[in-house]
């Protein structure tokens, strides 16, 4: 069985929309991306950092999944990574009300050895360094993925360019791909990336989908439009976690297999939406996804 | 030859954007609608109005064309609808700066008697009273395709109403649609002003493409991702003439050909955003059309 390993945050969210308050859940992009990948015969591994404060039954429910924790350090006498933010009322922005960083301050990533070896590697959003320091425990010269934000583009740009030159594909909203090239047109924003480094830029567009660009190759994977947006909280991880752990597990990193990995990714995103933080994912069964998969394939298929 | 009838402006426009200000040039819903609808094996025919001091080289260049402008009521001793705007600097908001109604106050459309039987009537983004009285003359039952804005829902929603209810197809833009039917998801927007009337509801999405609601079936259309956008102007009624000149040239109205017409339109408004006004339209030529044809079967293409 191939193997994906991904780093990034595990930790408690309050989410607050016009849908009321989520009170404190499960949170955190590792968490979003290892329910995600769970969905494919993939063997994953996470790599995080979490206080003592953290419910063992959160970290069951992953176990449950077959999602290896071997690589989530538990600082005891530390608190979790906590992220409360308030969603406006058209669902699209949202503004944070507290970000505390707590364990994840002094985190230093350490990748166990059977996953030094892993076939996909995707680094969620976290300080670049960070993202650096997993990619030189590598032993395996894994398909590298990276997502990242704007948050670290204003703070430490240099050293996320640094990490971008190294990855195969980097996963990148529309407003921050913006940020980074300088350009406003996608397609000339795509371009001024690619030469950054990565070979594969995927451009995320929230509810209107999905941009592929590779050489001078495009694709475009379309949201599904949705009767209610509950929460969007998490679609990005888990469109990412979704995309690696269907390429993980086919192996394939062609454009025709990125092109399925982005479909597979959006669709598993647009249950997440539907209810508060973690709740619609964990119930999901594995004919619900087929079966919305069959609506995406409908949505854009037309014969000329 | 099918017919189609289109009732629209023909009129001058003048847009400030970045990129500079255009000048007075050739403007209206109608010229765009018609210049699309060339593109097809369609006998097309204007309703309009224009005053006294509307150039004849531009009614030559819709002419020569094939437009049939025999429904333009010219008005010697008026002035020609006028309209200003300025783009924002990311080319999606816009700010009017002048509306002259000017000879388009007073407008009482005559349908010529050799387009009473159109095959396929465009009911361009008019006031709804405007518009019923273009559907009360026509003797045959065509496929009606009604355009309207924001601008008539705020003066005249009740008559709007009545106008949409007796159309078959609704083309609108995402905050009209929301504004139409008070729900801001689009799905069940789409399904609200189904239930108003028009069996075929298209939503634009502008930079984000289009969604065409039928029953309980949706597609979507992506608009093609540019390298520029120069101007908007004219977007909306070009995907509106080509949606309407394919379906009217093959006669065939079924929800698999409203799909093709969604994306042939899309297709053509794709080309007008790249120069100022009718500038890129007036030149583009069909190997040009096809060929961008297949770049869109190309960007949503997937095996699964």
């Amino acid at each position: 069985m191939n193997k994906l390993l991904a780093v990034g945050t595990i930790a408690f969210d309050e989410i607050e929309s016009r849908y009321g308050s989520s009170g404190r859940v499960l949170g955190g992009a590792a968490t979003y991306i290892g329910l995600a990948a769970s969905h494919f015969d993939v063997d994953c591994g996470l790599v995080s950092v979490i206080g003592g404060d953290f419910p063992d039954e959160y970290l069951q429910l992953l176990r449950d999944r077959n999602i290896n924790l071997d690589g989530v350090e538990i600082k005891q006498d530390g608190k979790s990574f906590f992220w409360k933010g308030k969603y406006h009322d058209d669902m699209n922005g949202r503004d944070t009300l507290v970000t505390e960083l707590n364990v994840l301050e002094s985190f230093d990533p350490v990748v166990p050895d059977q996953y030094k070896e892993s076939d996909v590697l995707l680094l969620g959003n976290l300080h670049p360094g960070v993202q650096i320091g997993v990619m030189d425990q590598m032993t395996s010269k894994p398909l590298v993925i990276l997502d990242t934000m704007n948050f670290w583009m204003d703070i430490t740009m240099d050293l996320l360019k640094e990490a971008i030159k190294r990855v195969d594909v980097i996963t990148i909203n529309d407003e921050e791909a913006r940020q980074l090239s300088g350009e406003y047109s996608l397609v000339l924003a795509a371009r001024k990336i690619y030469e950054m480094g990565p070979k594969y830029v995927v451009i995320k567009k929230g509810e209107h989908g999905a941009l592929l660009f590779h050489e001078d190759k495009k694709f475009f994977a379309p949201a599904l439009p949705l009767e209610q947006v509950y929460d969007p909280t998490g679609a990005g991880d888990t469109f990412a976690g979704g995309f690696a752990g269907y390429l993980a597990s086919t192996g394939d990193y062609s454009f025709e297999n990125m092109k399925r990995a982005l479909i597979i990714g959006s669709n598993l995103a647009s249950f997440v939406v539907e209810k508060f933080g973690t709740e619609r994912t964990v119930s999901l069964e594995s004919s619900e996804v087929s079966e919305r998969l069959n609506e995406f394939k409908t949505l854009t298929a037309f014969q000329l």
